[in-house]
């Protein structure tokens, strides 16, 4: 079959330059908005049983990838319909004042037959940072009534324009059958990290939990699972090497755990929707869970609370753990990135222990306990990045205790003034996450993802190679209040204040009412999805 | 069949008055906690295949209430049992460090075969204010290892004993099987109006999700769901007599409304468990909903925002049509309340309106708005209680802004100072119910149930024929941040808190970390029965 020639000419609109005027006559319900887009005021039906993806180039017919969308986006039209039969069955006789709708001009018995995949890539099988997602989008229904195009050079671009493709189904006129809004779309993501923090220590989270919060991802183009996945509270990873770290340190070391299994399960679900799974084992702090399983880890602490502090940094056959655990790590997960932690490390642990205080008279290092944990923080990344060649990430206090650390380590901002310490960190040269203002954990009465939207990444004041640095950033669900019940609510419709944030052009004017009618159409479509988005903006209901 | 003679002396502790240190020791898994009990030290074994629930009168054997009971908790002791066996097929081999559970003796094969219930009153039907929810529970492992016994004078009291019956139940030593603790319990409520607000106007709610709250509140003894049917946002009541009221005045008038045969289900469901339901139709504000049926009923402002205010107090059609509403409703709602709202009335619109100022002029009332509130209350009020014999509960701002209330009228407390509401509507003779304190739609960070926990319903300074007034209170769960992705998980175990103040005894020292154990059990035992209950206290799990 050939590739369709496109002959027409289609004028680009950057969204952040055209006239407020139009963004607020029409924005569609895109979400998150596109780079740049033209929509226009016609529609093509389209019936699900007489549509198809046709994938041009016919070497490409196997691709797991693609096919595996085609057959998702096809359940996910084909649910749209009958959702729509079966309220066109209830159809109302009464006239109704609560909203309308934008109308359209369906003209005549035109049906959009395909949608025409135009992929030049390889047929990758695991996402990676930097991939490329970009993708165009060309429905219409005065040039090519029977034929949308998708063009990408990656398998993760056509992943993304399926999704909006979504994005265009409305209502027929007649109320019963589905259309597609004519649009021209260039879209390509701000930033490559776009990430969800998920804590599965706190409260366990069954497979099936992360798979839905999964498929929630990809609704909002979201692309990193940053899985927290160990502890103080809790051990859920069923180690191979070591299996009693779960086996004295899950809350549950049979029914309350992931095996091997279960984490490749999650790694293929996440790897169809181009998601990265990429795994943080938190160390030399919240580690208590740790310590059930493997005596002498642990700092023994003196006349403290608590009778175990922070891994001992001074016990040699602790990195001969960590580094057997760290390959087996690295082997399960396949993302090129480990997440370290090192946040939040109590020194007064190791300042009551006098073996410590003496190892440290030792090495000239009397005191300073922050030189304390630079030392165990150099020798673990080199570890990773060194014997394994797998790129790190921390969080910031590594950063701000003074760590020497490997430029390609990456820090994640979670705490204090984010523009302070975004401008710190690039200025030293490393690559930065922001996490500081997307704390999904924290909450308030009312739409509060007004908050996570009003978080613009690069407002800090470093010059433009430091703002290169800033690859992207997360949203953060810590688990403590969170369990299989109610996470999905609370990530979904917030964390889709960051999505937009991190994918959409910046544009610090977007009119807040547009945003939110936008967020109302999404978490309507992310319901009709499965995906139990809870209501972002108060009163109102979907159909 | 002979009823079994209570020969055993059992000295029963009021729990206020028995020392902090057993309080501290063993509280049991209660929720809310009985007005007094003994919990001994042993348990008998229970196999739910071998258990039966016995009505010691035969006459008894056809009264649906206890038939319906009996097969509810037999198939909640039946499922409990198939949780813990799933769990012993798995049970682990390694120890667990981070719980410990009560050590109980189990003497010999002995089994409890029955739970006699000792009932001594009428098969009544449905719920009503005042019912009598006493009863006694008689679990005794030494004097009568086969048979626990159940007593009390009314059916109500037996579905409160059920469900404390279910709380006693635990795993047995060898993790097999269950075993029910030894206890001997004399319990009733603290109050008799023991409240959920429900609002189904900012969100429709589907039937089912209505009955999983029902469920909830049966599992915390809450005996009143106030359905705050409609408001403002949307008309969901399909009326027989004004099919518009919800044919325009509904979000969609044929899928978000509720029929007479949904609400007819609901409140058969609900009764059968001991919950009564209490409608509200709240005028004359919050009835923008109401005027997109029922032309005329709401006031034309001039010059303001807002098309239209609040009902139009001077047009006596209105006083008509509320009058064959109303009639309507009182005979599909079979409780003895009727809930008239009254909260929040704009006198802006009443006030821009020359029509009404001239007519208040001529009524001797110029510029006095209260008074013209007074008028439109008193006149429905007249209406319901005499024309409908049924009697009428109101917002606390119709008692502060000086309507002249018949003392039969309960006056519901909801903003501000909740101690002096309370003083000023006891002291002037009304009946109160507290919601001041209880509002589930304000949210925090963490485990906030502890701040509805604090709230004490008589600690404000008035007389104890005051005090005696308090009937009970009311967790309210606005709709504008929930629908049914998030609210079940809302209110549950939030408004368990609010449970067991309105139930439990006064007891303003219980130490708070029994009750954050307590309820932890109790949010566990919820998950178990289905009803999905959000952690209540930072990280932890449920097996």
């Amino acid at each position: 079959m050939d590739v369709m020639v496109l002959t027409k000419i289609v004028v680009i609109f950057s969204v952040s330059l055209i006239s407020d005027a139009f963004v607020v006559q029409d924005q569609g319900n895109f979400w998150p908005l596109p780079k740049s887009y033209v929509l226009y005021n016609s529609s093509i039906a389209l019936n699900p049983s007489l549509f198809e993806f046709k994938v041009v180039q016919s070497d490409l017919n196997k691709c797991r990838i693609l096919n595996e969308a085609f057959k998702r986006y096809s359940k996910i039209i084909g649910d749209s319909l009958s959702i729509l039969l079966r309220r066109g069955q209830e159809k109302r006789k009464y006239s109704h004042n609560h909203h309308h709708s934008y109308r359209q001009v369906l003209d005549g018995p035109k049906f959009l037959e395909h949608l025409e995949i135009n992929f030049s890539g390889l047929c990758e099988t695991l996402p990676y940072f930097g991939m490329n997602e970009s993708y165009r989008l060309e429905v219409d229904n005065q040039r090519a009534p029977n034929t949308a195009i998708l063009s990408s050079r990656s398998v993760w671009g056509i992943l993304r324009g399926l999704e909006t493709f979504t994005q265009l189904l409305q209502v027929s006129e007649n109320g019963l059958s589905l259309a597609v809004r004519s649009a021209s779309i260039d879209d390509s993501p701000r930033f490559s990290h776009r990430g969800l923090l998920i804590d599965t220590s706190r409260h366990f989270l069954p497979v099936e939990t992360i798979k839905l919060i999964i498929d929630g991802m990809e609704a909002n183009k979201l692309n990193v699972l940053h899985w927290h996945i160990v502890d103080d509270q809790s051990f859920p990873y069923q180690s191979e090497l070591f299996p009693d770290l779960s086996g004295k340190g899950a809350y549950d070391p049979r029914l309350l755990v992931y095996t091997i299994a279960d984490i490749q399960a999650i790694i293929l679900y996440a790897a169809v929707r181009g998601v990265r799974v990429m795994p943080e084992f938190d160390t030399p702090g919240h580690t208590t869970s740790w310590g059930f399983g493997q005596p002498g880890l642990l700092t023994k602490c003196n006349n403290l609370v608590t009778e175990y502090g922070p891994v001992n940094p001074i016990n040699e056959d602790n990195y001969l753990f960590l580094r057997d655990l760290f390959n087996e790590i690295i082997h399960i997960f396949p993302d090129g990135y480990l997440h370290l932690g090192g946040d939040e490390v109590n020194f007064d642990c190791w300042a009551s222990n006098p073996e410590i205080k003496k190892w440290m008279v030792d090495n000239k290092m009397s005191g300073d306990y922050a030189k304390l944990e630079s030392f165990y923080i150099q020798n673990i990344i080199d570890i990773v990045e060194k014997q394994f060649r797998t790129n790190t990430i921390v969080w910031q206090e590594v950063f701000d205790n003074g760590v020497n650390l490997y430029n390609s380590t990456i820090v994640q901002a979670w705490t204090g003034n984010y523009e302070k310490e975004l401008d710190r960190i690039t200025n030293a040269g490393h690559k930065a996450l922001l996490s500081s203002c997307w704390y999904l954990d924290y909450l308030d009465t009312g739409g509060d993802w007004k908050k996570y939207y009003k978080c613009e990444p690069l407002s800090f004041g470093g010059s433009a190679a430091q703002k290169a640095l800033v690859i992207g950033g997360e949203a953060c669900m810590w688990g403590e209040s969170v369990d299989e019940t109610n996470v999905v609510q609370r990530i979904f419709p917030r964390a889709s204040a960051a999505a937009e944030k991190l994918w959409s052009p910046q544009d610090d004017f977007r009119n807040i009412h547009q945003v939110e009618g936008r967020l109302d159409a999404h978490v309507c479509r992310m319901k009709r999805r499965r995906i139990p988005a809870q209501p972002p903006n108060g009163p109102g209901f979907c159909l």
